[in-house]
């Protein structure tokens, strides 16, 4: 059975101006591949309504799980949890529960649930709730998708949170050979393998250090003893 | 007039694997904002041509240009050439002025133009030539798609030869204001200044640090004026 697959969802005019470099796709990515779900595309949107609600419905009808980042806070800028309930045609509205999990929150520091604080109740009818213990306010799934916040250390808590719940695959097995000659020496040989391996997927990733070129040649399938008879070939073809 | 609208298409495994952290997206964002192109969307896609093709289709039809990245090389996993020319039903094969690149290159390194390395003189027949002085093989431009190296330094090169030539919009502005409190505190006051001052985009980026909550309040917009009073009266709203 193949492996279920995903897709990402990064909100957030700060990296498409090039002031943040976002790090919750790196990090989302070594995690699916973990646990044997394909992350497959991802897409970065403006802070743009429609933008957000046409790559919400895109994206949850192309794969089996989604993984927003980013907008759920309490600024005038967070649109992302109503944007999503607009894509799905539900309802959405301050709910009981995840009020009362702000209210003990700030209770418990001494803060004020003010008007602001509130918004990151609102959260869709036929949502369920993330749970979020860094900072309290919950992230939801709605059918095939899962909404996060985009400040990394709440994103890698609420993607703890979700993971446990994914029906997983086959994890990924990936072995690798650096090879410090350029890709146009080895691309011949390389390709000939990948044909006699087709089961597996092998990837050269060219790189450049101090003025020569190389590439790490990357083997990866869910088939161990596969992987390792390719890269006993792949060693055998281009001795250190 | 608005600026003018760019994407940008990340191809490559690596990335959606979690091998490799792009750095690629940040940069050309960076690039784009100082010449007042606005960046809209980014999409990374796996080496997979139907993804690919469909991928350049949707984007080169919604933005003014496009830029991709990645999977121009020499070996078998390269393939972005090809899918690029089938989503515009051009043709494709190894072409005279590119050859003669390479020619020129591997004769003055005294290395051998093999077939492999010929591959990389695959360039459509109504595209122009983006110049690499990096390592040689170009990229090219074809309609509003700019085809470029994902090696970092050889894909700074390409986007320092295509960017001259681009029609560039008012640089955007943007001045910051970090903020040592949480957002909750800070966004009442904040929405009614991003009220007033509806031509400019005002957003609130949160951060954590040493488990304290801040945020840094970024204002861009094209009108210098315009921007310097929406800091005055940030700055007014939240003395330091």
């Amino acid at each position: 059975m193949p492996n279920p697959t995903a897709a990402m969802l990064v909100i957030g005019d700060e990296i498409l101006s090039g002031r943040t470099r976002d790090a919750n796709m790196h990090y989302l990515a070594g995690e699916l591949t973990k646990r044997g779900i394909d992350l497959k595309e991802v897409r970065v949107v403006s802070d743009d309504r429609g933008a957000i609600v046409a790559a919400v419905k895109a994206l949850s009808g192309g794969y089996e799980h989604v993984f927003t980042s980013g907008g759920i806070g309490p600024t005038h800028d967070d649109i992302t949890a109503d944007c999503v309930a607009e894509a799905f045609g539900d309802q959405i509205d301050v709910r009981d529960d995840a009020r009362a999990i702000l209210q003990a929150r700030y209770d418990a520091s001494g803060q004020e649930l003010n008007a602001a604080r509130l918004r990151m109740a609102r959260i869709p009818d036929s949502a369920t709730l993330i749970d979020n213990p860094v900072s309290g306010a919950p992230g939801f799934t709605i059918r095939n998708v899962h909404v996060m916040a985009g400040v990394p250390s709440v994103f890698q808590a609420m993607v703890a949170s979700v993971l446990p719940g994914l029906t997983g695959g086959a994890p990924l097995l990936s072995q690798s050979l650096r090879i410090d000659r350029g890709e146009g020496d080895i691309a011949g040989p390389l390709a000939e393998l990948a044909e006699a391996f087709s089961d597996l997927s092998i990837g050269s990733y060219p790189f450049q250090q101090n003025g020569a070129y190389g590439a790490n040649i990357v083997i990866r399938g869910s088939d161990g003893a596969r992987v390792d008879a390719a890269m006993i070939r792949l060693r055998e073809l281009f001795p250190a």
